[in-house]
């Protein structure tokens, strides 16, 4: 009878690139710091809510931050009946279908959270995955500005919860609006000219990269970079030119000089002065709240995508690290979202107003890391109870039963090998002591226990071979009847 | 400027048939049994892994239940280099792979567990998802049945954990090395009967459904259901028949009784013997540890995976249940597995002894949810503070704030209508208060306090109008600098 399946040599042990597999340590940081943002959020009123990686394709729509290629990106497959589906590429198009599905049976406004995987089709690189995580927040139904100052003081509030000093990160705000008026003014309104906007949007993207004058050339013919690609420009005219760059360096020395300036800039334009107008009204609810010095408005920033209706923020990490070739750089954004009045509509014809960020959590585990905040350490292992004598087996497996019984993590060494490995694997799983019963504890009706923790320490002291013979320290022998008591002595030490 | 992608009117809000969304209740009931499960594996010593989603098909190979149909049930596509992908189906092919790149780095044996979503691209049906939730745990590199006992009595201490009485739930065992035995002893040994001995171990499987009269015909000529539907069996001559229902009718009055008969059953067949010795070892741990009323050893459980090599158990709920027809049944099988030998070695070359089991997630919550075990019940909400007066919302936001900061559920009412819909949002919202500031409260340096839960309770007792009015019940100021400590109070006293 044959007990293994076909054996194919050729199955190679190995993931797809962009793919990752995660050990306990990261596994219990990142779980940790889950459950910070998702506490905070439950104290702002959000409830979770959770959608399947799959959906229909149209469903999903093409909401890519990189629109030039509609059809990459995404994961897709189709149906036994031969309709599309895809593995979702975020958790913001999901949520407009789940709305728009539910729409009459939820409260609104709907405030909502959800952390999950998302898939991107796309070349993989460093810190780039095709499987990662997102946690989301979004409020649908509310078009007020409080429910976006809401997400900012809610984003601020988690940073602080999850560790990182205030003054260690920033929360800017600016608002689309704005930018739209802009664009209306120097003639780039209206459907046909989206994708010059876009253009133009992007170009504004690359503010922190390239400078004023990088984006200068962007936004007018083109800039060619230093191995000699050329990236064409918006083509924009010296004085549309003047008025983007004018916008983007609105930002004054406190936030009433910056919403002063913006008002000079889209003075005039309907659009641009109802965006100011609601910064104004967001501002006076960060300073109301207390939040005035960590939220600001910043019209540098303009979040890629084009879905964006109204204001638009995120969470930048403003303290230095030391990246892998050896330069001292700022995190960087951790998290962005904005307003998307028009998500929804592409279900019910009818706009819904909505807003939302979300937090990419690779990401943003990697800068707690790099603050020691993430608690990833190495989990304290189980009490190993060793296999000394074969036909015991069931007697070990007994003391390991009441360990258990008592909370105490343990376990009985399950392998076919003898003491030395025993004890390397011990010491491998991190084992904070190991039980020892051969025949003559047992005679005695006794257990030797190591205390591995103590054990260590007392290693780095004591140089010489025979002179640890002779201490064997933090090893002790215990009646048999009280062991679990013996353990959690030595656990509580700790 | 359109501030709306476009519009899609044929974009329908809807999700493909067997995928589902969770709301909150589910979601916080379904996470604090999660959470109690992995404490269990956690005190067992067993650590956390996580495996993506995608993995190459060739390295998660055909091990569906349903082997007939090997390139059905799995969700697969092509890369950009044409290598196939697919959806993980189960969480155990996935550690194959994982176990064997990772393999040296490794404590051996290794004990892991994991939960996940696994996908089936097969017909989906009442309770039968496309989109689903294992929580699985295995030991790698352990050939001891002390292993497979090990993980039988953390499947019972994980029911009585979950709330599910002693006796109401068991864990049976069997060892497919007897069963083995038996059919080389009918003569079904061999690569060249692995077709056959897979449709007696269906029809054994179907003994809960047909009793032993009706797997007889299975193992013979075939059946012919009530509809006059044809199965064709399996062509068994009728002493082999016997020799096989001789297997399954094999339980005895107590563990010691069953072994007494399989070792009568399987007499001269090597293999049967050595499982016949194994299931013994198992019992005598079993004592040992107390566990032996929770776990037995029973013929009938075979599990349908050809890739099982030993040692199978299963967990089975024993309760009754009422169905949504009416009918009072037992609630069945919501956790297996068993050893599996063969599986790494498909990357390897050598075998890997590996032993692990699979609770299905939903099943095991729908068994709770019928017990009233699961705490799936409509979370508290937040305090909500009423706007009363549009150009107050600062002052509002900072009543929010200041709840917030004292680590009180809360949140300001976003949307646009009056009090009336507040009123019926805050319900909604299951809110336990709500916080009113009108112009004379305002100018009186006060709040009025709604407590929602008390008011409910009194709206019980007064049937009047008028009544309600004079006694405003549930209903009291408070002075707006005492606001947090009189919903404090308010909520402890709850």
């Amino acid at each position: 009878m044959s007990e293994t399946p076909k054996k194919k040599p050729g199955a190679l042990a190995r993931l797809p690139r962009g793919f990752v597999d995660r050990d306990a340590a990261e596994i219990a940081g990142v779980n940790a710091m889950l459950d910070t943002i998702r506490k905070v959020y439950e104290l702002y009123g959000f409830e979770a809510v959770e959608t399947p990686a799959i959906e229909f394709t149209d469903a999903l729509g093409k909401f890519l931050p990189d629109q030039d290629r509609p059809n990459e990106g995404v994961f897709s497959f189709q149906d036994d009946d031969e309709q599309w589906l895809s593995l979702r590429y975020d958790l913001t198009a999901p949520l407009a279908r789940y709305v728009a599905e539910h729409f009459d049976a939820l409260p609104k406004p709907y405030r909502s959270y959800r952390a999950g995987y998302v898939f991107r089709n796309e070349k993989p690189g460093p810190g780039r995955f095709r499987q990662f995580m997102q946690f989301d927040a979004d409020t649908v139904g509310s078009a007020s500005p409080a429910a976006d100052a809401e997400i900012c003081m809610m984003a601020a509030d988690t940073m602080e919860r999850l560790g990182i000093a205030r003054g260690d990160y920033v929360v800017k705000v600016n608002n689309r609006k704005v930018l739209d008026g802009v664009l209306e003014a120097i003639g780039l309104g209206g459907e046909e000219n989206a994708g010059r906007r876009l253009t133009v949007l992007r170009a504004i993207d690359k503010l922190d990269k390239f400078g004023p004058e990088g984006v200068k050339l962007l936004l007018g013919a083109g800039r060619k970079d230093e191995s000699g690609d050329f990236t064409k420009g918006a083509g924009l005219d010296d004085q549309a030119i003047a008025r983007v760059l004018a916008f983007t360096a609105a930002k004054g020395s406190d936030g009433a000089a910056t919403i002063a300036n913006l008002r000079a800039v889209v003075a005039g334009i309907a659009r641009g002065e109802e965006g100011v107008g609601e910064l104004a009204d967001m501002a006076t609810l960060f300073d109301a709240a207390g939040y005035g010095s960590r939220i600001v408005i910043d019209p540098s920033v303009v979040r890629g995508l084009e879905y964006y209706t109204g204001p638009v923020y995120e969470v930048e990490l403003t303290f230095p690290v030391t990246n892998e070739d050896g330069q001292v750089v700022r995190f960087g954004s951790v998290a962005g979202g904005g307003r998307y009045d028009g998500l929804v509509a592409r279900f019910r014809g009818e706009e819904v107003p909505a807003t939302g960020f979300s937090i990419g959590v690779s990401r943003l585990a990697a800068a707690l890391k790099s603050l020691g905040k993430l608690g990833a350490e190495k989990p304290v292992g189980p009490v190993v109870v060793l296999v000394m004598d074969r036909d015991q087996i069931a007697e070990y497996q007994a003391m390991v039963s009441e360990l258990r019984a008592a909370g105490i993590r343990a376990e009985m060494y399950l392998g076919s090998s003898g003491m030395k490995a025993q004890m390397k694997y011990a010491d491998r799983r991190n084992a904070p002591a190991v039980i020892i019963q051969g025949s003559n504890e047992r005679e005695a009706g006794e257990v030797m226990i190591k205390d591995l923790v103590a054990g260590a320490e007392a290693a780095k002291t004591i140089t010489d071979n025979a002179e640890w013979r002779a201490a064997r320290p933090a090893q002790f022998a215990a009646k048999r009847g009280e062991l679990v008591e013996k353990i959690r002595e030595l656990l509580a030490g700790r």
